[in-house]
């Protein structure tokens, strides 16, 4: 099974790459082509789905809508810009329709609303199958601040914004039963509705000496994976220095959970990951830091490009940690989401 | 159940208005935002769903990924634009999987590069429901040359390009059998690739004395009900004018179906439905014919809006011909697609 950007690949072989306007074509974390003067307009898509992204059970509709708002603003987070448009496209079961299209689209239109965008337009269609809600949001950034995940070069220093792995903590503790503890809450709330770093994107692309960036959807190193792979370069990472959720960690302790493995394969953060020339770091982070208040930590070091694997992960007891088989695979069955 | 845009607008209701950079809103066939110098952004979705929109056993993936292209093309094409740039979706069930993402994929990316357009990202995703395609088109268009649904004036001649009836006809000759006649195969043909008409909307959209535009998805009653809803008037359409499909009339004859009906009532014509001031309708129409060799006929006039129905439809029998009800409902069971 390809990966999206594999196919895509694929697909776009067949085509002369007679494209005007296209700057960064597929394998970013959004499209970007000619916008208005001094800009570029950022595109991406992303979708959710009944049984596969989500249970009904486990989230209602309009926070669907604010989730599917905020994958999609994270990717225009990671290139840098700010969410502008979205056109909202629903497929939804007859027995649904009422109060998942409305509240899903309330939910996508607040969320919208509250980074400063708009939804704009959008589609709805009957289905006998599963409910899909599918977000197309445009962006823009200023031309020379884009992101992208192919600057990284040897000797870069990488950082994360936050802490990792509540999200996927949050599929373990729905697993067993209702949330009942303050961190049962807290994981949970965390994945329902991650928190888009917009802010520290836009601190991070208005500062200098900055290499690249990606979002981390997929896990840390899968996502680190693919900046690496985009980039040509390899990467170490210390996992000591990884930032693990306290909330995540007092439950995995509880729950006999790896909490290290949550933080470093979990996915469904939506943490900023990003490398920056190893003098102007510190100057990075401090400026995120204080824009945000978002804390950024120094977890290793872009390296040449050797053989594989392209990620080394040391963890304190010297041991190497393996990186997941590069992302998220969507046809994988048996993976708990 | 409420329609597409009656869902936007309630959900929308909730929202203060601070949406800066939108020209044109959900309401038309796609929404404008501010674009490059001296162009309007165009931005539209629309999705096929396996099961409602089309069945695997008359569509192939390639043919479904260029079909899904034209629908949106033609939300451009009504607004006087060019498509620039599409993001695919694809939730798909996993038997499916590799003919169908490369197939509807290649179609899609193929379709768009005709069209002078380019896909630059998209979403896979899995599914154990139905499988949907989903694509988000963004176009340009001169902002002085944007067209609209809601500039038609009292006093308009009311104009149509090509012919109707077609589209219609495909599902009607699809229900019985796989077609064998010449007349079959050109309503199958035109039924799964329409063929937006993008040439003929940037000729209407430079032309003087244009009103109001907009392409027949629903049918010719229901998407000039639409028109006039947004101009805020009526029309009279003189029903013995309407083109009809000559294929179409032939198997209608044949098969004693209606093709007035067809033509007044099918839909997924693609054909662009448009007024114009009646001192200028001749010269637009001879305009769009010599730079595109697409016929336009003048079917009808703007009135001021009176009472119910909105839009009258007069055969040649002096009797009115009751429009539909006002629209596609994509809930509604029991309408052959």
């Amino acid at each position: 099974m390809p990966t999206e950007f594999e196919w895509i690949a694929r697909i776009r072989a067949g085509i002369p790459d007679a494209a005007p306007g296209v700057e960064i074509g597929p394998g970013d974390d959004c499209a970007a082509v000619e916008g208005r003067a001094g800009f570029l307009t950022l595109l991406t898509v992303d979708a959710l789905v009944d049984g596969r992204h989500f249970e009904r059970w486990w989230i209602d509709p309009e926070a669907l809508g604010r989730r599917l708002v905020a994958i999609n603003v994270s990717d225009i987070a990671a290139m840098g810009g700010v969410p502008r448009w979205g056109l909202l496209s629903l497929v939804v079961p007859q027995p649904l329709a009422d109060p998942w299209i409305e509240g899903i689209g309330r939910g996508a239109a607040a969320a919208l609303h509250e980074f400063g965008a708009a939804l704009v337009g959008g589609n709805l269609s009957g289905t006998d199958g599963a409910l899909v809600a599918d977000l197309a949001l445009v962006g823009e950034v200023e031309r020379e601040r884009v992101l992208r995940r192919s600057a990284a070069l040897p000797g870069d220093v990488i950082g994360i914004t936050g802490d990792l792995g509540a999200a996927a903590m949050a599929l373990a503790v729905r697993s067993r039963a209702a949330p009942r503890s303050a961190d049962e809450f807290a994981v949970v709330r965390r994945h329902i509705e991650p928190r888009p770093r917009v802010a520290e994107g836009r601190a991070l692309s208005a500062a200098g000496g900055v290499g690249a960036a990606i979002d981390v959807s997929d896990g840390l190193l899968a996502d680190l994976g693919h900046l690496c792979a985009a980039s040509g370069v390899g990467a170490e990472v210390e996992v000591a220095r990884v930032p693990i959720s306290e909330s995540a960690r007092t439950l995995a302790a509880r729950m006999g959970v790896d909490a290290e493995a949550l933080a470093l394969a979990g996915g469904e953060d939506y943490e900023l990951l990003f490398t920056a020339r190893a003098e102007a770091f510190d100057a990075i982070a401090r400026s995120i830091h204080e824009a945000t208040g978002t804390p950024v930590r120094a977890i290793g070091r872009v390296v040449e490009r050797d053989a594989c694997p392209r990620v080394r992960a040391v963890g304190p007891d010297g041991l190497e940690r393996t990186p997941p088989d590069g992302g998220w695979d969507h046809f994988r069955e048996g993976r708990p989401r």
